[in-house]
């Protein structure tokens, strides 16, 4: 059997690796457009800042420990076309301009995204980046290590802008963060993006909330940033608007898409033709609370998982992907801010019936030194109980704890099956009642559980 | 309705404040042996060290405020025998010697234990405290506090010890610790045993296994700890060997309890006698995976929990107290260390088929700084793949994963199940499979979910 896999950065790299291990006699080729393989991406802001200094600490393998283990990386080698009728694709290897087709047995689509850039006057000066690739990283590592580029413009304020903006403090530079919507990270509640906002804010960061970018100016490198409100003098601009899925090579087949070019997945990470499976930032994922098959949500974790069910199946093991749940942490400066499950904007889409219920309280007792406060907004279904989701801000106990929410919204918990779950508690670490349990106390709507009644 | 409860601390308090809010028109009458009431006995170790500095703030509300809010409080108030037949306790008053009887509709025997005096030679000489009640960390905190107090023996390698000994070495104690099993925590696996050992030596701190205390020697005060090994210099003594339950009362009574005197209790924390509860350190627990009633668990959490549940059983509505799994974490100097679920020892006692793994992971993303080794072992049950427990050390991210697996132990997750979970992660804050996650896929024994098969 011959596996090709077009990407070899996590989904590709993990499933290669996985599959490997479950059937060393399956012949696996992979085929990565760049020159890099196998790096954590999800470093790169704090590769920025030298708070990791060595470019090979975000590199899991090598291209030579990959062949080293029986699988064929061919780097520099971009997949320009798919022929599902056929089960071939058509391979460039960009280094000698060379094209050549390939038959597989089974096809994984690992290419990940890119990061999509604004389409607006002189976007083609120099000083604009992005950062979505090792490769972006370096160019722009480079850029900002040197020191004229003091005064630094980052366009969007998601996660990657602010995780960028961390750094960049770091490395002393004067920022300016522009964001066309009402508020910073609008995939967190209004809370989290007033409290991030703030402390951004309290750091000599400026921030311009509703403000769209219109153009860029300068003579060969930019130098002023121009927005329908304003206009910003700066050396440097990175823009963090996004990532589109590298599935354009796909426009001519019949592999199904969400409109942003995402590749829908089922449960075992098929596309809908036989014997194509796909992983990672180039898909869009089964949501297991949402029950449906649109969820682009492009991150490490179910990059990996995914390659790894994508092996098993392959292999002949049933193992499925459970499917996301939404969960994301994120620090910023002194702030670690989390989330799993849906979003009040979610519930409202989707219909669900819910309420919430907001809390503050500490990370630990409050007589322990050093204790600080936890704000936590939780959502419910109203009718049945269950937790929806859970968004959490604080100093410090944030990033694990919302994963306890996450095993809840994954068992499907109500709120008091929550409360009564035996917490590890000691005054270091967390006060008698756990945050969140604080929180799930606070939800009236308690659905009577069927008696336990067991023998006594 | 006339609630009587017996004793104020965690169990009581946490009983009469959620009642007096579920129904004001409850009488509610609390009868303390002791002055103190509703303090967090667990902030103890850290008050002696000064970490904590003053005692009220370990008081969550005085007598005054509970008064304020109409329940009742008598301190100095012993309560030394029960008439289940006749519904009434008699009580003494003991700050003036008095006995009365007082009737009651409804019971709640919440009295707490007290900590196990060594009945060895000469027991009595001044100068050997236990820490249980806030009375005895008062006399041990003033005794320490006397720089000729300088050589000090804890007897007892448990969590109590450990977590007096780290608040020692702040107050740059010389310490002795002497406990008569081969190992330290003995409630935990023998490789956090071997490490927590390894750390307190490193910090000083003489451990002296598989030694028993035969007795003590002084003129007045303890100057000697003579084991059945070998005999130690000392200036104070601290015993930390274990609590007794409080209900010495009931020796008359129909009241069933364990050998060590522990109320059993049901899953409405109901005792075997109509309208009489308890909880507590002075009851066993139902345990939620050995589904056995006899789990002697004397923890904060537990006490504050099934006190709520009293208070709703009491009120009519019919909340249950899901049971203990066991979760415990602990601080010791640089190390946290937790567990939750069912021990290998338990397991084998209860005939239950199972395996484990152990593994080691970083803390955080390897490339990112400071990132620390967490050991984890699991167990798992071999038939079904179900997680029974795990046990964890590390220096840094243990004690709110550990919660993670709380959720997945009451939810009764398999390993797998575990494993597909969507977790928040960034690299500050976990690698890209989370530690635990990286057990749970070391587990081969795969059960094979039933297929999800949603409607795509």
């Amino acid at each position: 059997m011959h596996v090709v896999i077009i990407g070899g950065v996590a989904a590709g790299m993990s499933t290669a690796s996985k599959l490997k291990r479950l059937d060393e006699s399956i012949k696996i080729t992979v085929f990565e457009k760049g020159t890099d393989v196998s790096y954590g991406a999800c470093g790169l802001p704090y590769f920025l800042s030298d708070l990791i200094q060595e470019e090979k600490s975000l590199i899991a393998r090598t291209v030579e420990k990959f062949k080293s283990q029986g699988i064929d990386v061919y780097i520099n080698h971009e997949v320009i076309a798919l022929d599902e009728t056929k089960n071939t694709v058509k391979v460039v290897n960009n280094a000698i301009n060379k094209t050549f087709d390939v038959a597989y047995d089974k096809l994984v689509i690992a290419t990940g995204a890119h990061a999509i850039r604004l389409p607006v006057d002189n976007h083609t000066l120099k000083g604009i980046y992005t950062l979505n690739s090792l490769e972006d990283g370096r160019r722009l590592k480079k850029a900002l290590q040197d020191k004229k580029n003091q005064r630094i413009a980052i366009i969007g304020g998601g996660y990657i802008g602010l995780e960028v903006a961390e750094n960049l403090l770091i490395m002393e530079k004067e920022i300016i963060v522009i964001e066309r919507e009402e508020r910073l990270l609008t995939k967190f509640a209004p809370f989290i993006s007033d409290q991030i906002k703030k402390t951004l804010q309290k750091n000599h960061i400026q921030i311009y909330l509703e403000e769209t970018v219109k153009g860029y100016e300068g003579k060969g490198n930019v130098s002023k940033v121009v927005t329908d409100k304003a206009a910003y003098d700066v050396d440097l601009v990175i823009e963090a608007v996004g990532i589109k899925p590298n599935t354009e090579f796909l426009k001519d087949t019949t592999i199904k898409r969400l409109k942003n070019g995402a590749i829908i997945t089922n449960e075992n990470m098929e596309t809908n033709i036989d014997n194509i499976y796909a992983a990672g930032d180039c898909v869009s994922y089964y949501h297991r609370q949402l029950k449906t098959y649109d969820a682009f949500v492009p991150l490490g974790t179910h990059a990996n998982k995914a390659g790894r069910v994508i092996a098993e199946q392959i292999a002949g093991d049933k193992r499925q992907f459970d499917g996301v749940l939404g969960s994301t942490v994120l620090k910023v400066c002194d702030l670690e801010i989390a989330r799993t499950g849906i979003s009040e904007t979610e519930a409202i889409a989707h219909n669900i019936p819910y309420d919430k219920v907001k809390i503050t309280a500490k990370d630990r007792a409050g007589y322990y030194p050093d204790a600080t406060p936890i704000e936590i907004e939780l959502i419910y279904h109203t009718e049945n109980c269950q937790l929806l989701g859970a968004e959490m801000l604080g100093n410090k106990g944030v990033a694990h704890r919302i994963n306890t929410v996450a095993v809840a919204l994954a068992s499907e918990l109500t709120a008091q099956e929550y409360s009564d779950i035996d917490f590890a508690y000691a005054p270091p670490f967390s006060p008698v009642y756990d945050p969140l349990q604080v929180a799930t106390n606070q939800i009236k709507c308690i659905k009577k559980k069927e008696g336990i009644n067991h023998e006594k």
